[in-house]
């Protein structure tokens, strides 16, 4: 048995550079950063240190951190707690200092990517929290922030959770509207099988117990139980008994978790934590002039 | 005086299709939509609604929109309610018949846009509401979600707010850090000032009343009040007397506002309207064959 | 059972257009076609045909004609063979009639797409057909040619074929390598499996009938037998017996094809579909001035 | 007299960077590389080998690197063989020592780079040799992969050969459709000299000797000898009597091309060279912990 | 004899369409024409025309009218002169009707286009015409602005001026530093040969009548005469006797043009038709409320 | 008051890096520097002068070298003379030192940004120098290269003029065009007005002083004078009696600027800075081989 603790490996800087550069381009526009140009010399140099506001879960700190380093090659970076850390109001995550003029101009777009990541990763650890003891795991979906779906899906991990699918071509995931326009979940499930590569996985929305019925004559991965209640859920286990995995699905809370949890389902899907989530609140705090200024 | 509905003006098509068109690259990936290429035949013709599934208010159809004419030029699309409009839970917002092919692949961009956009200017028009009578005028921040500014703060301006700098490069703001950085605030002000474009206003962010009585000997256009108390912004406007526009700024939530707005504040900044905020729940529903199917 | 001709879905265009029009681009280069520029009057039109010079299967059709159609919507094309088709020597593909400067200036682009494609699927066709009564199949791997692998995956299913891993990220594949940095097979798959999402499969590589032996007391969805003998594969599969995909892999090629497949593996993986493969000879015929010219 | 050996002229970085991490994306995809993120500690490091499975000539090591480089900049990379060699099986051609999970990782990209430009390397050497102490010299066509076109042709020219025109806008080659499309081979080249940049070439493609005939009356630079016999090509050679480039083209194998370059042409355009290549078997092997580690 | 007008061909749309419209999204920026959306009702349809406030030579009317189209399709469009007339002040070029915002919005991007190409082409014209009678033909070089040097050759085409060289890789021309980098003329000239593609050209630069006295010992397709004299240049045409071009470069204005022509030089370059030109003074007038609205 | 020189502050890196590496693929193409790799050893290092060929000021060096640095990280630069600093012809404005491959390939582009910036910031400081001692601020308009708008507006601040609006986006310009249709100037302003974010300001033309008498009943930031004739000017000025920054536009030329600004307006806007200013000429000088060669 694994007797380790997972570290989520971290995301690939060619997978975040291009996404950084671009909002920091948003954000300094085409006449660039005109406060700070203006009114502080180009040879100040400061120590700052970025802080959690409110306690949470890190996670997106190199991206974050990306925003400073585009802009200048004079930062000095510590880093004091690392993606995956829990940290209280006020926890210093990283000091950074060098000249004030890029650090100034960094700051917002910076804290931007670090507030919404580190509040993925929070909300995530939370829920997580809600149902360890018992097993299921919690997933996220693709309602994510278009063109953040990589650095969301990557909170999600630091959060503890899992991840679906990533995008339309990862794995099948046939759903109502799908089964309409097959004519029906047999002949879905029968064409999806006969085109499958054979390490693709296949995956079925369900709204009731007689689909489910019909679903298990036929051979597939997973089944989404979708908005049932807990009672259909527990009778639903029952019936897969193990011989699919089974994702719970569709307005789940902090609130209903933990008996959807019980119901014995192996993964637990929540969209919020990608498309209606709090930002942690993150900050930037001048701690006086560089030591080597 | 002017007596006529503001139309929030759409945005322009060169500014949202690069982003649409990316974000369906991103959901389709490498091998496009696995599920649907194998499962629904090529001339299956649907109609479909685009609904609301809670309450709130429209916004970011021509984006959504953009995800299925981009993938196919055989849609019908026929739009019930513009943006702008408020809609209870259940209202169609446009209805799209054409081939269910690219239709099933489009959905999940188009609706990930929606939702967001859609909440957006929900929330927006709820804190608006809370203050409208006041006068007081509701603006965001540049706490945007990266790669997407230019779309939420369409959507604050269709909840009824109004945009505060959509960069660094837009006005000059002089904060707390800047003053640090320059060593003073006048000296801070007189810099700008003498670095100063036309058509470029200044305002500058302070924390205490002793820092705004010293603001009012320099020659600004605006000042934000950090973090203040009801008590000290009811000071600041007497102070200020309307020689400059004066926004209240930190942590402004539903419940604080009015106070707020009734200290005589001529704009209240709030971040979480794009930093926080939950998506409308939207989706898409199969009314049947589509009738030129 | 499902007893219907599988057609291939075609490439959606947000997936190819943007290469094309890039191709075009390499070839027009700065000062366009200076030959067809300085010769041919604008105000010439003619009919033309694109043909196979040899016999093969035809695919990319609708990402050659793109070629034209980025260039001019003047044209008129009628396609007479579609992806899939099987043509003998000398058939005509599809006719385009229209402006002779554009025409001429996208031939070499879209003949070099049509080319490559086509013969990828003639070769898969072929190669598959050596098979196909036994049941294995013939799927392709990641040596695809780089900013292709959408395309030249698609022709390999235009061909027959099925497709492996589109990249990194699609499910796992543990090879020499990576048990070798971890440390060994068993300590490799435990994590893979500690870190899996409910849609991933794992695949294993193995070289021996040992490391199979041991294999098969771990749970993974498929086994890549790599450069086994004949022998070793046929023990290879009464060892599986049926408890996970066998893939054969590592230089396969028509001769061994058949061999290879009367072993009872699943699936056949063939690397120089994609990397080394013939393109086929297509041309561009003028058959006239245009009769609308 | 020239008297040095010629060594080829790397290409620019600026050239191949952007290529090559667009294949790195290609091949991590959304969720990065799945299989090693998740098996190999981020601490592991190792000493590595790039080699060549068979034997041939080395083109593209700097191209394939990047990929290593763009990663991770901890890798220790010593070149063993550089581009131009000649190389038996086996021969390790590059050492990379570094973290495992970069390398790991951009593994694929690196040799799908490599072994295609080692093979149009090795098959233009090999060409070549067959007709060097005749003088004629082999070159490339236009029928390069669509993207690669620079890193095609630069792997023609470490092969020995030159190249043919990059692009429409090189040079003017007017060929039969546009001697059709201008209605006569002499209408076509007086056009083309009226237009003509002080430095551009005018070749012109014939079928016959009696158009060899009609095209020595006007004054260009090049003729190609379209798929004509070894006695057209040999009496086309006398006709010409050194007043113009002589070009063959057209089908040409290793079989037939001395017999052609025996007819006296100056170059014989091969365009199997950069369509239908096969590539070289290169590898990358384990050697054990690194040395630093 | 060639005995027909030349009409330049028109550009490629996939050659500008993409400057144009990253020109359009520089000017809009991120909040779109604050402007003409706070003022400008949506349904306002306006007849304008562009019309030339100085005489000039149209150039780049597809270009600028590729700004309003890329905001709109709703546009009709006459044009009234096309790109070569010679116009004068007061002429209408070009008829625009459609809805006031996009009009308004893509204005400036339109006419800077224009009137940069116009000034091009103008400028062109007039010192084409001081030498035409002698032969001399006059040329461009690569001093170009960034990023638009096709559209910047092409409205020198229009003037009926020449291209010189697009970039580096079009043909040869051995200037000053490459001799004494190589370490002589004859060895400079020699590897140049050595390394020839058969469709290049090589020309090189001489200073001085003893240089191309070397030079006329090696086979050459042309020499660039640098800042020579006129007596020298005259001298130098003597020498060179037909036997290459002759460019004469450096410094060459309006008031030189004509002695430097009669000196029998071959092509005049003219580096400051790019880099120093003066705009054309175009302009867009509203005519009234269009007809349709 | 503020005592102290006015330093333009440098561009940010992240502005002009991805403009000068486009020009550099521009000007390489697609088989790169023909001339340079036929020619010039790999291992010869040489040092280098940029140097200005007549007087002026420096503007864009960082951007300029840029171009260099982009091909090679091996030379050795030291900068002589900062931008904003004005030099004699002749004068040595930074040495670069290295390997004369990238240094022969990257030059051509580096002295078009070079010369193009400096030529703007010369013809600034020419014009700002006439006026200086009045007190009138010269100011460019939005008639710049497209590509080039922040480049441009910089070399305008180093010359010593200030920017008007960077686009469309920065604040209101109310122009002839959008009065007509709007209906009027009052209810242009006013609707201006009520869509305003509250640090955007608005400026309106006015040709005649019957419009500026109107607009002076309202509350504007800013007019443009458009065309007036100096008598207009002066009374224009006495009618706004400092209520608003008054603007002089159209036409306006070294030799009419300083009756003009001695009419007491604020600001001149002078369009030909960007649009018809000539390059300064800089060029770089072999000063022999690189010291450490």
């Amino acid at each position: 048995m694994l007797n380790e603790p997972i570290v989520v490996a971290p995301l690939n800087p060619i997978q975040y550079t291009r996404i950084v550069e671009a909002a920091l381009i948003e954000d300094l526009g085409r006449a660039g950063d005109l406060t700070t140009d203006a009114i502080v010399d180009a040879d100040i140099r400061v120590e700052t240190a970025i802080a959690a506001r409110t306690a949470g879960r890190v996670a997106g700190l190199d991206v974050a951190l990306h925003a400073f380093t585009s802009l200048s090659d004079a930062f000095v970076i510590s880093i004091h707690r690392d993606d995956g850390s829990d940290v209280a109001a006020g926890t210093i995550l990283a000091r950074i200092s060098g000249p004030a003029r890029p650090l100034l101009s960094a700051e917002r777009t910076a804290l931007n990517f670090l507030g919404r990541l580190c509040g993925i990763a929070t909300a995530t650890r939370n829920i997580v929290a809600l149902v360890a003891d018992i097993g299921a795991k919690i997933i996220c979906t693709r309602k994510t922030t278009p063109g953040l779906r990589v650095l969301e899906k990557y909170a999600v991990r630091v959060g503890g959770g899992l991840n679906h699918r990533f995008g339309l071509d990862d794995a099948m995931l046939i759903k109502d509207n799908h089964i309409a326009a097959a004519g029906g979940l047999r002949i879905a499930v029968e064409r999806a099988q006969a085109r499958l590569g054979h390490l693709v996985k296949i995956q079925v929305e369900v709204d009731t117990l007689a689909q489910l019925e019909e679903l298990l004559t036929l051979r597939v991965d997973a089944v989404l139980l979708d908005n049932m209640s807990v009672e259909d859920m527990t009778q639903a286990v029952h019936m897969v008994d193990r011989r699919m995995i089974i994702e719970a699905s569709g307005g789940i809370t902090a609130t209903s978790a933990r008996a959807i949890a019980e119901t014995g389902v192996d993964v637990i899907s929540v969209g919020w934590l990608t498309h209606s989530v709090a930002s942690l609140n993150v900050g930037l705090d001048f701690l006086g002039p560089s030591p080597g200024a």
